[in-house]
């Protein structure tokens, strides 16, 4: 945090504090009756089904403010949320924010981090509606919730793959972890010897994947226009092998998986190797991709053949044949589901 | 925390964990179509409005664990929330719950804390639907996410409130402040001496109002059954006077308020003057309460007059009127906002 200003957040009050930073939000969708300003936010119903999801991300676990920027952070902390309303085959609507915050943040440090989450709000065309902010003894706490909308028959459950269908994948995965290694490598270097600048150039589209990584709303749109809706769906934030456990376990199935159907970045690729990683591993483990994984009906396999960015990888399975993968070498073997820790 | 029995977090993982917590959460509203357990939680829409609180509780700020229960701070944190949720003349239906600890929480004193939270989802029928559990460095942080529904003629906001209506307030205010002071007193006595044993008994109801509150749920059916809307409405948990300033400010409004009318229970007007405190003070600054306070139109007197617990303790009136108290000593003076500061 470079500011030169620092206005302490005392000189505005809580209350104060929450005005200044959500002033410029505006509301977008006719359901947004009304925002942030009352003892709970007011949306109108429609006809069909909400979801709603939320997530906490804390300082020193999910996130390291030695790399990255309070802008970034907003954005990524509203992301992660709208994934999860994507992996439900529905769109987001609104979402709320609250902070808890140690008095090392500056009021311009904190309008840094909103200004990322009302860039998200803008680009993914949700309503900032609410939300809290109050003070911590250490560190930045985010906690965002985000509401959305679907219709009964498009909805997208993890607990409902069905032998046989089919299990794709969007994207590509492992770049976030690998954009991860990297900040960990230049930060260690960082710290051993200030004077060294960070070589960040080469590596700027994982480090992207990273930190400002994207959600998957494309395909909702998508999976409408082409009349498809998934028989399972799930993000992919833990790692593919962990997604693909919840998925198998929630619906009573296996899965088979072809290593060579697993969409890897040729960029993810070269730094893996370059770290003396297995590609392969980092993405089937690395997590923070925000991708999607589903399965389909076989009967869809000409739907999905022709989505732009989506990769067939495998088949579902019975449940007694396991949750394998069928790699490259020709070998089957067991996955594990090593998702990230977070205790 | 006594338990004898310690089983740590990382015996479980964060999926076992989350699944271990809230096994026994069953849904109780036909709104309420999928629960913990997918991306995120599914509701069906009615025909009316949803309403959306949220707020985050930090440990060392709102709650110090050295004399809160965490089966009472789990029934608290819901409280407060569906208070919100009432403040706006709704019913909450859905509650999602987010938590971070840091690794001295067992995994017994996590069920604790969700114990509390399932008694308060029993007792105000609620859903818990949905949540998200992860690891802080230090200390403990809980984010509760309240969503209601109500009628679009019966919503009652903070910005409302008319010249001439009446200023009601339910219960009683002040005991939850001055339930406070008698535990940090205590807290003080027992870490000055360990062998002290602390002399709650005299205090019970004071000390009930600041552990374990209760949300104002019969006023809303009570609204309800008597045909009554309030004009403008918020719940009173950073003090009245705080309270008052946000309906006046938010309206376009000022106030004048009976001293007299303002209700405090005989167990806090004598502590606080055991305190040597002013109870009026104590009744106008003190927060916690989860009282309601909200106007109506005169010619709802007769409605208002007749309902249990309710207190008409002013008026609405012109802005340039001001926020002033007429005190039983027959001055008037200006109030001042001085709810709790949490930075």
């Amino acid at each position: 945090m470079n500011n030169t200003n620092r206005t302490d957040v005392n000189t505005l009050g809580e209350f104060g504090l929450i005005e200044h930073l959500t002033k410029q939000t505006q509301l977008k969708h006719p359901s947004s009756i009304y925002g942030i300003g009352d003892d709970a936010a007011v949306l109108s119903s429609s006809s069909g089904l909400t979801v709603v999801s939320t997530d906490m991300l804390v300082e020193g676990i999910h996130f390291d403010l030695m790399y990255t920027p309070l802008k970034h952070l907003g954005y990524k902390s509203v992301v992660v949320n709208l994934s999860d309303i994507y992996a439900m085959n529905a769109l987001p609507k609104q979402i709320t924010v609250s902070l808890a915050i140690s008095n090392r943040f500056s009021v311009e440090a904190l309008e840094e981090l909103y200004a990322g989450i009302h860039q998200a709000c803008d680009f993914y065309n949700v309503d900032l509606v609410g939300g809290d902010t109050t003070s911590s003894q250490k560190g930045l706490y985010l906690s965002v919730t985000a509401i959305g909308e679907t219709d009964a028959d498009r909805i997208s459950y993890r607990n409902t793959a069905k032998i046989g269908d089919l299990l794709c994948v969007t994207g590509n995965l492992g770049a976030a972890y690998l954009g991860l290694q990297i900040l960990e490598r230049e930060k260690q270097i960082y710290l051993a010897n200030p004077g060294v600048q960070p070589d960040l150039d080469q590596s700027s589209y994982l480090i992207e994947r990273q930190l400002k990584p994207e959600a998957r709303r494309d395909m909702i749109n998508l999976f409408a226009k082409n009349q498809l809706v998934p028989t399972a769906m799930i993000d992919v934030s833990d790692g593919l092998a962990s997604e693909l456990f919840h998925i198998c376990r929630q619906s009573g199935v296996g899965a088979y998986i072809e290593e060579s159907g697993v969409p890897i970045h040729p960029e993810a690729e070269q730094q893996a190797i370059k770290f003396q990683l297995d590609p392969i591993t980092c993405a089937l483990s690395g997590g923070e991709d925000y991708e999607l994984l589903f399965s389909v009906r076989p009967e869809d396999l000409d739907k999905v053949k022709f989505l732009p960015d989506t990769y067939i990888m495998g088949e579902v399975v019975a449940p007694d044949d396991g949750i394998r993968l069928h790699t490259k070498g020709g070998n089957i073997h067991d996955l594990k589901a090593q998702g990230w820790k977070h205790f």
